[in-house]
């Protein structure tokens, strides 16, 4: 994989977001465990918490004028699952975003339960606007990055 | 369909509880709403957090000793869309039990977002023990069945 | 449910086009069998590849310009589990077509592994233009139901 | 992610097994496309193809007695989206296995539509006994990462 850079810490205090979601039971698998694709909504319903706690919903995000709207599609994702996760434990989804490159970020998690690390992961995305065509980052996304490598951990709260 | 019995009203003052989520984006489709084969894990989800309101959590329900463990897999389900979910969308998923059966039991189901009813669906559930065979409803299913006919509405947190 | 009227019989003979699939392990969970939910995708594929087989793919169908497009959104769906799907069964999802009713049509499913059936279904669908409007059905979805209370067995083939 | 060593070329013939499936409607999100969570199944799916083409069903691996059952959990995967895939399209996922160290091996696939590249991927897998702890790799697993590295292309069929 040729763009991923930034290194996911096993440390929550590297992080400066984290969502709190609940594992369903129809994420389970054979295995008794969640199964290993369901991570990828878990990281992107924490993307989509943070987004909202910055103040850029990301459907308000999706939904401007072609020429203003942006979308954010996965360039290039890895999980690296160390304990799996179980129906109904709480996930806590930490994140920090990083990495900004001309059109493209990245967006580095740790997915704990029970205080203990379960997974991490990287995400890479693009940049795109209202009619898929590559568009340049808005300049909230390069301040939050920046912003990121300062210590301030944000908690988020679940849906209310 | 031959047990279900239910008839899921649009009145939320017909159910007793209550629980909110957020409509995930990998839920959607290319028709730009949520897929209707997503409201089922929905269904499940609301289900799941009316049994930890009243006091048995179904990983505990699910983690007895194989004499006393139940399951409650689904038999039937149906579902009648009325208005489709978008992304983001904040889905307030009300419950109430009835038509306690032998060992079944059913359970409707209202879905709203912004207030208005987007939704309908009833379950039909069995009781198998820890070895998948059938096996005698919990006291307080039917307990809890019965007293679903008097009016408190129970509502919800999300998981904090 | 108020609209649904097709009773979905045990009997492959009643059915008009054959679709095979093979269960996934994604798709289990942690009672070991098929969630309940991954039986909605597939009577979909199988409405899917009976579109193809009668020649009306549906990219084709949702493609066309706004004016001739149509899309056919799920409004009912119900399900009858009676012998749980397991990993790697092959799937038999025997559908046939019926009820068309103004712009709604309905279709019972009959899913069968090794012979026997496991689940039946019905979905009622309306149809929509490219822009989400309320369109007429297509004459051929009449057809088609029309010749689908003959006999004839259409058997699909899988991708190729 | 440290395990991962396998670079997925974007040449079919680097490939020892390829799967062929058909992407869902159910699978496409409000972008039009399908979403990137789905394609770690469609591995999954080419997976348990390459193993029954080899003689090794997974439903057999898993289901021996406790002391020979076999199960291959995802350690880590990474997935680079090149362009997407759409409904509809019938996607060809090509494989080889590789990397075997100790009890992990890797697999490295390439995706694609029209005969054209979609994704790469890479999946790092373990080896558990029916009870969950760690387990020899069994030595059909070892030949068969071996053999790979020599050219013979098989081509799978689909369920039939």
């Amino acid at each position: 994989m040729a763009r991923q850079s930034l290194e996911p810490s096993r440390d929550p205090a590297d992080y400066t977001f984290t969502h709190r979601l609940r594992a369903r039971f129809a994420e389970t698998d054979a295995m008794g465990v969640i199964h290993h694709a369901a991570y990828l909504p878990y990281l992107e319903e924490a993307r989509v918490e943070y987004l909202r706690a910055v103040g850029h919903p990301y459907d308000v995000v999706r939904g401007g004028e072609s020429e203003d709207a942006r979308e954010f599609p996965v360039l290039e994702v890895s999980v690296q699952y160390r304990r799996p996760l179980e129906f109904d434990d709480e996930v806590d989804v930490a994140l920090r975003i990083g990495a900004v490159r001309g059109a493209t970020f990245q967006i580095a998690y740790l997915l704990s339960a029970n205080g203990e690390p379960r997974a991490t992961a990287v995400t890479v995305h693009g940049c795109v606007d209202g009619r898929g065509r590559p568009a340049r980052l808005p300049g909230w996304v390069r301040d939050t990055a920046g912003a990121a490598t300062a210590p301030p951990a944000v908690r988020s709260s679940p849906p209310s």
